[in-house]
């Protein structure tokens, strides 16, 4: 089956980058992640089995890291026609 | 089955309010529509049987309106030990 | 007569979503609420008796819990010519 | 009775700053115009008799001037034990 | 002479409201305030004889009171061929 | 040598989804897009092998794309002690 | 005398950034001009002799380009006891 | 060689203004900076040897300062056919 795939913008707390860049790395749902000093401080790529498991790795584990001061997760849509499969 | 809600807030082209609103009404998807003054002009609420079909709604319905300028849709999250059921 | 409704559009300090999210839940006036992970954190639908009511319910009641980051009230529109009654 | 007041931030189509001034203060309910440069063009002061009256004003008046490109509109609150009278 | 008017939309600190918005009042450069709920908290109206004294207002004074989350002010401009005086 | 890795969060014209979905993944420089519907549209992974690649992809192909409403760049950053290699 | 210093942070309607760029470093009043892929597309700093002069550079010059699509312009303050001269 | 040229938008606490803005301006990368009062604080104009120099002024450096609130990092593009050299 196809993993639901999204997106997390993360806007980190100056001085924190560090720990919550190492943190996110050990979670197993993040399949990519990169610095960026754009308006987000982190993009991570996150691949979950259902939304069900999006929604905890969201809140119980994403949002609870120290220094994490908001996330905007962007889930991806496969609107018929547009995308294949 | 419960069904998935999404949150829809829109930007609408100033003066074609009146036509955004009345086609958004006729979506059986769309379970409410307010019209507002904030930063967005109309806030939906979207009921959906699977992410499919909110794929299919947002990109083959709603996104099509002329005068539709900007969307962003809001998904439920239901984490567990947060949300029962 | 005709309730007031608007939505609140809430971010939340991270981690401390649970509390606001079971907080908000106890207020009479909160008619609907749904958490999310774009943008903003929860969305509440609040049914208010006048204006009055729904100053007091977002300064005295919503904008003490802790844990709430910042709120964005967006009222309902009622426009002649485009909402009957 | 006391007015209900109102603010609201106008973002103007470029070269069109001129029309949408100089429309803006011919209606009856804008108490006061500033032209600005930062995130929006133009700051109006609204004065209205009820909600019903701003409702019409914002989207059967404001939001129908050619040049127009967004409008948000913050309402005066007056929450009890904050603002007398 | 005519002095020089600017707008300051200011995000408060939850729970903090109610201390800033009498804080705000006490300032002679202040010359209106209101509450709102909209994306913005506060929105005070603040004459200067200067930009210096506009200047000092806002990072002495303004940026100073506890609770103060963020200020963005925006200045009104006065381009020749639209404003007269 | 490696990539020049860097996320485009692009909004598009609605209605013009799925054009500006096909044109992008017939680029190169494209490694991955998603389809999204919080407040970005599509989501792009860009590989470039210099900076002068990346200026040259984003202004001559992907900003001249119709349909393209506006692009945000987000360059990854590899800080040394955070990054290895 | 000392210039009254500005930047204006540029959004342009995709396809035309190269006009845009091109018309802008024409302008006396604008001392550096960077084309930039984050939130916004052109950063300009402009010089001007007085708060008139800027109004006009803003209004009557840089506004009436075709495909700016929208303009912030940030005034530098010169708050007492934090700069200098 | 060309330095790599970037504009940081810094959003400072309400009340470190001064601790930033003198901090800031120790730093060799530092071209330029502005304090403002628009949605930014303050404006620097960043110069650097590479990329990877840029990466480590933004991360060691700038956002370990007390008092920055966040970061927003605007990279120079030199697109083939826009900017000569």
């Amino acid at each position: 089956m196809k993993m639901l795939i999204s997106y997390t913008l993360i806007r980190v707390h100056p001085a924190q980058d560090k720990e919550v860049y190492e943190t996110v790395q050990t979670f197993g749902e993040v399949k990519d992640v990169i610095i960026t000093y754009g308006e987000y401080d982190l993009i991570i790529k996150v691949g979950s089995e259902s939304l069900g498991d999006l929604d905890n790795f969201v809140f119980n584990k994403l949002r609870t890291i120290s220094g994490v001061a908001s996330t905007t997760t962007l889930l991806e849509a496969r609107p018929k026609d547009m995308v294949k499969g």
